[in-house]
This record gives structure tokens, sequence and C-alpha cells, in this order.
């Protein structure tokens, strides 16, 4: 059988209704999938007209009951407190209200059991916060929606390479007193859970150092001997193997060579640095820890480029792929 | 007139004399420059066994009087406080002396004018501190004895991409706390009086941000807006044109794709990751700011790798034409 997947445009002011229709012009994502899209109806029909595609799709009442027919994706047609029309290439409350009412009947739907995973395009995070985002960002609203039992957080893809980071969008400053073992130790276990998520049934993981040269045995900094290292051994005593420290400016070239399957980076440009120059185009964010899986394609709502017919689908097929991939294995898991 | 370029092997337990003479074997070096090997005879005859290629060589005794002869290069048999037999894949206190004293000579017959600049192949740090260097690294070394007047620091040189950096070999915790206006202004100075020495007229220099997305107008970091900008406003009010600062994730792109000559980058890995990603055995690492031209290949010495014939020339070829470009730069300016 194959996997069931809802699927959102995301904020309407960027590309996401191009990404779509172009993502289902094609016939490889249909033949893929069972595809619901919870989204306008007119958006839709924008975004093949943007995208100068067309695919045929059977609109669906009551999405709880809706009956999949083979390479024709289904539509919901739902906007939610989003209304026409939507303004472009700006972040607004209303494209927020819209992209989180769609994306969050998308999850209901797939927790439900409707469908199996949740592939969405690019979100703006001010639209999302004037339309009414509490948290942060979706990361933290899903997590509070769908209430995981261990760590939980974005992971960057890039073709088979995976990477997860224990701090964030965090000033460089306070990056090296905010990573403690337990946080590693959380980060390798979110990667690895996720991974067997995705398929991977020994994941090969690799976690940075985070001095240069990985401190030279203590001459520029401690934290491979003091923080991480014990990091990496909590991880371990919990059943989740993982190897490092590593140098990380050199530990990406392994990747390049297939050696690892995952990285834990210790912060943001420590693995974005690497993740854009080898695949800016296709990169994929999971959102790893989650009961469902929820993909999207790691670049934002490109709002420049909207509605100009150039966007590359490149990262929403990976990311469509990727909740293919998952929804199949999460069948084995929980079976 | 060709440049005229003093070599020297680095440490005899490492590929340097295979490097040597993988590069001297071909005719597109000998036929590029008038060269000077300041080496041990038994060591340049090894380099060309292991290497599996031999070229002619013509032995002088007095090399402040060498007459170059095309394609021939000229060996000056020197070994300084070192002797045979030279330890192999391991660091020695002998090793270290032998490359103190053959690249000491080299730079002494550069500043006198019989070379115009010194291209060395890998050098050791233990085996040199074990020899008697009693500085940090070669680049402090070499300060002293050319007391340069400005900025002076290793470049990082990749094909057509430069990078300097603010700090080095420091821990990441300390990093925030070492950047300054004045030493922003000071790696850009540096890394554009290097590459107007290299031969660029106008060069393009970008310079990185500290914090993950520029700090995001200062929500998390605020380096950007009070150290970073400052600095590179402090460089343009010296005559230094450069822009930024950048997100550090995204700038290497733009290297990428040819539209910047030159990043300045606030500490090792932020330039390192990027760098040996794009070129890992390409690399090649110049002594900026000295008032002679001093190149090197930017990875090390190989000790696993010593006699077996098969080190990668790539880098040591770009340390030389670098060095070559950076001879006949100088002429048109010092004249």
């Amino acid at each position: 059988m194959k996997p069931r997947i809802a699927m959102v445009i995301g904020d309407p002011a960027g590309i996401g209704s191009e990404l779509v229709a172009r993502l289902l012009g094609g016939t490889d994502a249909r033949s893929k999938a069972d595809i619901l899209l919870v989204a306008d109806r007119d958006e839709i029909e924008e975004g093949m007209r943007i995208a100068g595609t067309r695919f045929d799709y059977r609109l669906v009442n009551d999405p709880a009951k809706a009956e999949f027919a083979a390479g024709v994706p289904l539509l919901f047609d739902f906007s939610g407190r989003g209304a026409r029309p939507y303004a472009r290439a700006e972040s607004t409350a209303n494209g927020g209200r819209y992209s989180l009412d769609t994306l969050e009947r998308s999850i209901d739907l797939t927790v439900a059991g409707v469908t199996e995973a949740v592939c969405f395009a690019p979100l703006n995070k001010h639209s999302m916060h004037q339309g009414g985002l509490a948290h942060n960002d979706e990361t933290h609203w899903f997590a509070e929606k769908l209430r995981p039992e261990g760590a939980f957080g974005e992971l960057n893809v890039l073709d088979r390479l995976w990477t997860s980071r224990v701090t964030s969008h965090v000033a460089l400053r306070d990056v090296a007193d905010l990573i403690t073992a337990e946080g590693v130790a959380d980060a390798i276990d979110l990667i690895s859970r996720t991974l067997r998520q995705a398929g991977y049934a020994s994941p090969r993981i690799a976690v940075c150092g985070l001095n240069p040269h990985n401190g030279d045995n203590g001459s520029f900094g401690r934290e491979e001997i003091d923080v991480i290292a014990p990091g990496v051994a909590l991880a371990a005593s919990r059943g989740v193997p993982a190897n490092g420290p590593f140098p990380a400016d050199t530990i990406f070239l392994k990747a390049q060579a297939g050696e690892v399957d995952a990285i834990v980076t210790m912060y943001h440009d420590q693995g974005q640095i690497a993740m854009k120059l080898m695949g800016f185009s296709r990169g994929v964010t999971v959102h790893g820890g989650l009961p469902i899986p929820i993909t999207t394609p790691a670049h934002g709502t490109a709002f420049d480029i909207h509605g100009k017919g150039k966007a590359n689908v490149g990262a929403m097929q990976q990311a469509f792929d990727l909740a293919c991939a998952m929804a199949v294995s999460r069948r084995q898991v929980t079976r």
C-alpha cells in the first residue's frame, strides 16, 4: 500500500503553491503516494498557473472519509481562518492564519490515521506570529500539540546526510556554556530515533567537537574532553552508539565520502556552512522526535520570486520523498 | 624575466621531498620559474626515487652568486644543523633543525634578492619546537625575522578564493571577546594588501558575521552591530573597502559563484569547514603581510604516507604557482 501524505502549501505569499503544483504536475510523486491536499482550491489553481503545469485532483468534502484513487490527489478545499485575497510576497496575519490552520488540520488528519505523514511547503515565521502563533517557532507548536516523549527538534537532511544540533539560534558567545553532556546525548538520541524512523537499521552517527582541531588535547578549549566525549558515552550507556568528537572542519569530508549517515553539530553554523555548500537547493528539514513524520524544504518562502514561475522544486521533492519513506518505515515499527 | 623561487622540502620525515620531486619532475614548474632548491642533495634524490621521476639539477656552492639556466633548477646542497639519517614518519629534533635552517636560508636569500619568493613543503610544528623554534608557530618566527610594518598572518587560498581570520587557534568560548573592530579592520587590511601583492587591483572582500543569521538584528548576538560593522567602517576609513558582515552560512555560496575574491572570517572553523569542503587537496597557505612572498600547501606533512609514492602534488603546485604570481606582482609594486 502506498504511503498516504498530507500536503499544504505553507505561506500563500511565497512560492509554496508553485512548488506543490510543480511537484504534483509530474507523475513521479503522484505514482509514489496517495496525496491529500489541504488547501484553498484557488491557491492550487494559481500554483498550477504559475508553474505552467496541470494535474487532475478530486475534491473531497469530508477528508476523514477520504478514499484515495491511484494517481489522483484528493483536495480538501479548506482555508481555516485565512481569506482571499491573500497578500503576495509579504508576511501578513491573514497568510499566517491560513498557514497555521491548514497545517494544523493536516497534522490532525495524520494523527487520526487518514494520512501517515505531513509534507509542507515553506512557512513564514513573521506571518505565523502575526497570525497568532504563540510559540517561538513551529517546532515548539508541533511539540505542544503532539506531546513527544523524548527530545524533539529540527533535523537537516541533504541527500543521504542528516544533521542535528545541540544549540541553534543562540549567540555564538553563549554556545560553549549551553553545551552539556545531557544535551549532547539527547541530540544523539533524537537523530538516532529519527534515522531509524526513516529506515536506517543501524545509523552511523558522528559527533562534532566544538573547538578548532578538537581543542588539540585541551590546548584551546576543553569541551571535547569535559563535556562532549562524556555526552557520547552517556548516549552509549543508553544504548545509542555514536562516534566522536571529531574536528568539525574534516568530519564533513567523511560525510561527503559516505562514511557516516549523520552528524551531530554543536552550533548552527557548524552544520549550516557545510550543508549549504554541499547543496543549498536540495536541503530538507525534518521535525524529529514527534509521533508523526513531518518534513519541509529547508529553504524559505522566497517572497522575492513569488509568481515568477522559477522556483526550484528540488528540496520540495526531497522533502516529499522523505515523508514517504518515513511513513512506510513507521508502519513497520508501529505494527 | 621569470620569477626566481627558493624551495625547501620542509620536514624530511614527511612527504616534502616527494612533493618537490613530483613538482619539478614535470616541465610546467621548471619552465615557469627559475628555481633554487635549498636542500640536502640526498633528500632530493630520495624524493625522486619515491615519486618515480627524475629531473636534472645543477649544484651551486655559493647560492648568493647563483646563475640560473632555463629549465634546470639549481641545488644548494645544504642541511643546516640537520644530519643524515633523518627519521621518517615521525617528528624529531633533527628533522626540526633541518626544516628551520633550510627555510631560514631560503628566506635570507630571498631578502637578499637572489630569489624573489619562498615556497616550502609542509613543516611539522612538533619537530620544529623540538628543534629549537621558540615561537608558537612559523608565522611568528617569520615576523620576528622579517619585521613587517602592519598586520601579518596566515591566509588560506583555494583556487581563486582567499580567506583570513580574526581569531585562529583559540577556544570557541573565547572567540566573541577576542573580536574587536580594530582586529576586523586589521584582517581586512592584511588580506587586501596581500591580494594586491598577488595581482588583484581592486580585491572584492566580504566579511563574515559571528552569530547564526548574522544575529538576526541583535536577537541572538550583537557583535555584527557593535563590533564587526564598525570594523568594516574603520577599514573603509583607512581606504580599504570591504562588504559585510554577511551570514557565514551563505557567504561561501557567493564565493563559490565567483562573486567575491576574499572572505574575512571571525574564527577558525567558520572558514576551514568551508574551505576543506570546497577542495581539501588544493588549499594553499600564504604568510601574508611580510615583505617577501612565502607560500606552502595548507595540508600537513602526512607522515602516514611518507615513502609510499602516493602524495598528491595539487596543493604544492598551487602554492608554487602563487609564489610565482606574487613574485612577479611584487616587482611591479616595488619598482
